[in-house]
């Protein structure tokens, strides 16, 4: 939002293979398992005795993110990590990305340095080798495509299918600050366009704001989990909202679920800023999305190892499947539990 | 260009959720590879002893189709030909794919269930995996991002590298027809803009319009070399034109070239349409691009098994660097090699 005085090069001055050349000349590779990264028709890895997990994500202007308010180099680190999280939500390490970027000529070449910057950064800090990728124009607007490739050993990976009735539902860290955040940034956004010389006092929303602009994937949970010789039964990075993922690991190992309302895990700012938008911090908690925190469930034997750890929230339990899937509320009330989770098409479902 | 009376149900009535479970519900495995596809956070593939080699296209409208002539199905399938023949070029064998595609409120469901039928032929035709990918809103166009991942042992892997001083520069198939196939489309798009009830007589221009339109990846080629007990010393796919190809390799392996103009393989219907255009197909051949043919080089101990082969056109030898690129003429006039190749930010460069 403030005026940018920076050099300005077009992308035709480079042209395609020079764009690609200057952007990832950078780029270091910290994986082993990379053979052969950029520059030539494709990338070699080798993961040897390991399965490989493969994910991909598409992130959209005007669609998944604002430039209004998300600086590009913020926008590349979240990009990865939207990526790395389902890799973890495997229950795997993540080893490899190729990143596609379609933009049009209104960007810079500075601005997608700014993009690669905090896509290399997210790399470095995530121990993930950046191995290919695609640059290319479009007719309007940013366009951004990751792949993302991990390991593990196949008997360690956790799909979304294998909770059982009587699991235990844990959730890590906390639960609708960057839904919260984009609210926040979408008021000042408001703000800005009535007096562009308003400057937003972002201060008390910081933690909110940083888990919409600057979301980090759990790389840690699950080697602690391995630490405390938990295997998961099932798990689900949480992007869409606790609502829809809790929907999916039910749907997926066909088993119904328990969800407590006072066992969700809130940061207080969420609390305070849902009382000051006059919005209802749970309906928040269980439809907010873009948390990327993991989901998972474990059986009631791992119960000693899980309670107490500051990592972890025990949030409910699985079920049989005929019994449904409910929140129960702190009136202990039991409410049919539904998916409002995103959609880009502009309606709710009920998927 | 025909009128279009099938029925339209808008991207929002299905949702996000509920479009990638139509769209995928008929995605067949065909890998013994691939242990878990579409449905899950990764998809979760083992190439036990083998390497994996990964590469990734990104196909934006207006920039690399236009839809006023190529179907929505045949971009489908030649989208992911673009990326199965990067895994071809390391002379590996294509084994999964992960597809997403960015489009707007403009294209239907069923729009898309045509893309995503050519995408499952290409599947299918090359006995690859869909095994997962994104499907979002855009705020206007089409974008498809595709990932293939390949496999192969790590010692019969070819990369843009390894060429030598006098080994054999060797193309696969034919050169020009895609780009003249082009041509003769956008010739027919302007005819169609005057006069809409035109109708185009494309019989003379099949193979060319096809090359265009409907590519295929040579898959058939690394079995041929390793049946004909030939190790390629460098390989890359011809994408963007002979020339920007040649000089891949050249500056990968620290080699020069020599290419012979009279041995360049041209179909008869490339010579006659250049003659139309008015256009020399020379020219074509060198800076044309979307062939999707392989360039070689061999040891010349491999001369006589290369020779005589119809899948196979020996067009030049490598040289010591020192003694740079050049097209040799039909004249013998040795003129030096320039890159042409297509660049999507609208300017040559000499990369």
């Amino acid at each position: 939002m403030s005026e940018d005085n920076s050099p300005k090069t077009s992308l035709s001055e480079l042209g395609e293979f020079g764009l690609i050349d200057h952007l990832t000349r950078f780029v270091e590779l910290y994986q082993p398992s990379t053979l052969k990264g950029i520059g030539d028709d494709a990338a070699i890895i080798d993961h040897e005795n390991f399965a490989t997990v493969v994910t991909t994500d598409m992130l959209v202007e005007g669609v998944h993110f604002d430039l209004a308010y998300m600086p590009l180099k913020h926008l590349g680190y979240k990009a990865v990590m939207v990526n790395l999280s389902d890799i973890y939500a495997m229950n795997a390490e993540a080893t490899q990305l190729t990143v596609s970027i379609a933009a049009s000529n209104r960007f810079p070449v500075e601005a997608l340095e700014e993009l690669y910057a905090g896509i290399t950064l997210a790399a470095k800090t995530y121990n993930v080798d950046v191995i290919g990728g695609d640059t290319t124009s479009s007719t309007s607007g940013l366009v951004i495509s990751i792949t993302a490739l991990g390991k593990a050993e196949a008997e360690k990976i956790t799909k979304r299918d294998g909770a059982q009735p009587n699991d235990l539902l844990v959730v890590t860290g906390d639960i609708g600050a960057a839904y919260m955040g984009l609210q926040v940034l979408e008021r000042e956004k408001q703000v800005f366009k009535v007096n562009p010389n308003a400057q937003p006092d972002l201060e008390p929303y910081s933690y909110l704001v940083e888990r919409q602009l600057k979301p980090e994937a759990r790389k840690d949970i699950s080697s602690l989990l391995a630490a405390l010789e938990v295997q998961p039964t099932s798990m689900i990075d949480i992007s869409d909202g606790l609502s829809s993922e809790i929907i999916h690991l039910c749907k997926n190992s066909k088993v119904g679920a328990n969800l407590f309302e006072e066992k969700i895990p809130l940061d207080p700012a969420v609390i305070s800023v849902c009382e000051e938008f006059n919005i209802d911090s749970t309906t928040i908690a269980l439809n907010g999305g873009e948390d990327y925190e993991l989901l998972f469930t474990v059986d009631q034997k791992d119960f000693d190892k899980i309670k107490g750890n500051p990592n972890f929230t025990i949030i409910g339990h699985m079920t049989e499947e005929r019994e449904g899937m409910h929140l129960v509320t702190r009136g202990n009330q039991k409410i049919p539990m539904k998916a409002q989770g995103w959609n880009t098409f502009g309606d709710t479902n009920d998927e």
